[in-house]
């Protein structure tokens, strides 16, 4: 019998930093029993159709109940529980690939939006009850984030079973504010794998 | 014979908060051994004459080699060293007294400002090394914590040895964002802490 | 014979504040001629039922060619051009009517989310070269102004003619932020009414 | 018999800027009568002994009552009267002439720190009550604005006659903001030019 999961993903370090905490956090958790569920894990390349590839296949696992994608919003103060994931790719920045992409349909004819489906309320009370800055988001971007959770929300959405999925966006760890010398809020791998946790529990219960 | 020691201070909670982080490090260090120098903690109350009457003994004590106070300095999202203390006290909030002052000198006659005699670049540089966001601040604000640096470095400054001091404005605790929800940066107390200890061995070293 | 036009629209002051940028707009370009469009302006309550009910006569009106719905995102440092309107409202502050919606959709069963339909990078770019500050944002946020947007959108997707409709965010006026003593950008009102002549002169060139 | 004056400075343009706010508005209130006196306004370098070298012989200039150094600090979003200039020079990215300077003092020997003579408080309420967004700072940086401020202060503070001096920062013009593509703060020239004529209005009167 197939055994009942929550995907959680992350992504593969990306530029000049040689980590990223959506990975760290994604492989901190690896088979981990939450409530009936244990948690499997994937980390995704900095590419979107090389994530799309490595995706898709996980979404056919038997045994699915939840996928949560996290990845790294430099700049944000806070966990960032993502609502929307709009059809639109635009980035300047050129990914792993090299590849800059400007007004691009994540899929040319598809909807103009997804909605996330985990219960974003519920997960945020917990979190905020347990002292952990949070928000809910209503724009997760326009780079691979946003296209990875449109990917999986779009797909998900032609099946009949009902699968839940979202997207956290992590702020900066603190090494990386201090390596860069930037001026940017940081937060602690500690803190956000509590987050997690406390998210994975509330998806789990749900 | 008397300990060769260094100072450590915090302030107590203030307003709706029921912690200060400033506080929790300065406990959280007492006592310790940090090459030959052991740390002496002291909590501070929220109002600048009662600071003053507690910090002023604390300076006489025989074998004082540095102080290093700690502060909350909300919406930063990095340690700060401060490296001035401006003969100036505004602020438009009341303290824990009730007092509300706009534009009073810290002390009437006193030069326009002190310089932290703490080594700076040299904390700045261990910081950044081990991970720590951190910068050197210019401006430790016209509240408490500044008047707090102002009258240590006065104090200090008339004297014929050369006890070193000064001061470092920590972020909120998440915890603190949490519950306010707030759109601010934050650090978590462990991250703080291992901020102070490296201060302080730089300083003990120094 | 029906005159070709441009909707405007803007909304009434709203708290305590006695302006409201978006309104004054959208009357100093009331009755403009923008190459072969005249420009008609409307002023919206801050409610959303009540708005909806000014702004969908409006939509019927013959010769109607394009929409720009004007709208106050204080906070914000640019012109913000809005490319989604998303199928929720949540606001936690009370609106003109007194009402708290949380986590509502703007239409049950409507689509997730509307993009808009105006060329938004050709008026950035407009914009740009003029020396306007501006941006394209992917949240309207989940209040009023994305309410308006969506509501514009949703009505017109339902239709056969070819309606163009869109959203810009403005800053605070400088007085507005000088009254409330906020540390927070702030943008003229020559400057805004710059970058929305510029908007319609490229909407009406498309 | 020597005309009584008040002096503007400004900046030359720094780096990829064509052009500076604060040698626009220098220039442009050149011979204006406020009050009794007369506006003369100079044009510094980026550079400091420049600077100074320029500064240096206008203060001797009989007549002079006044002096309002004008300067950039981009990414402020209002209006910054300096109330502090500090002994330190400590800028990583090189000025006009390709100095980097770290940690030095504005004057070896020298006061920690000057305090402004102008009447800050009363221009703040001026520039708050014609809704100019403006604030007192406590710290003018460590750059080039930091050291003209000091060395006004510190060459009038050994002088007889009261000479009243201060520094006003100055934040990005909108057309910075847009070449730069910043997610930046802007105020428009017009505003910042009255921000000007106030504060003069406030000098000449007190």
């Amino acid at each position: 019998m197939s055994q009942r999961h929550v995907l959680v993903t992350g992504f593969e370090p990306f530029g000049i930093d040689l980590v990223n905490p959506s990975q760290e956090l994604a492989k901190a958790v690896e088979g981990r029993r939450i409530g009936d569920l244990v948690v499997r894990s994937l980390v995704l390349p900095v590419q979107h159709e090389a994530a799309r590839a490595r995706v898709l296949p996980a979404l056919e696992e038997p045994g699915l109940e939840a996928i949560l994608h996290l990845g790294l919003a430099g700049g944000r103060a806070r966990i960032a529980l993502e609502q929307v994931a709009v059809n639109v790719m635009d980035y300047p920045i050129p990914d792993a690939r090299g590849d800059v992409l400007r007004g691009r349909p994540c899929r040319a004819g598809g909807l103009p939006a997804h909605l996330c489906t985990l219960p974003l309320p519920e997960i945020l009370a917990a979190l905020t009850a347990e002292g952990v800055p949070a928000y809910i988001s209503y724009t997760a971007g326009t780079y691979l984030c946003n296209y990875t959770l449109y990917t999986t929300l779009d797909e998900l959405a032609a099946r009949a079973f009902p699968v839940r999925a979202g997207f956290v966006h992590l702020p900066f760890l603190p090494a990386m504010v201090a390596a860069h010398g930037l001026d940017e809020p940081s937060m602690d791998v500690n803190v956000m794998l509590r987050a997690l946790e406390i998210a994975l529990r509330v998806v789990a219960e749900a």
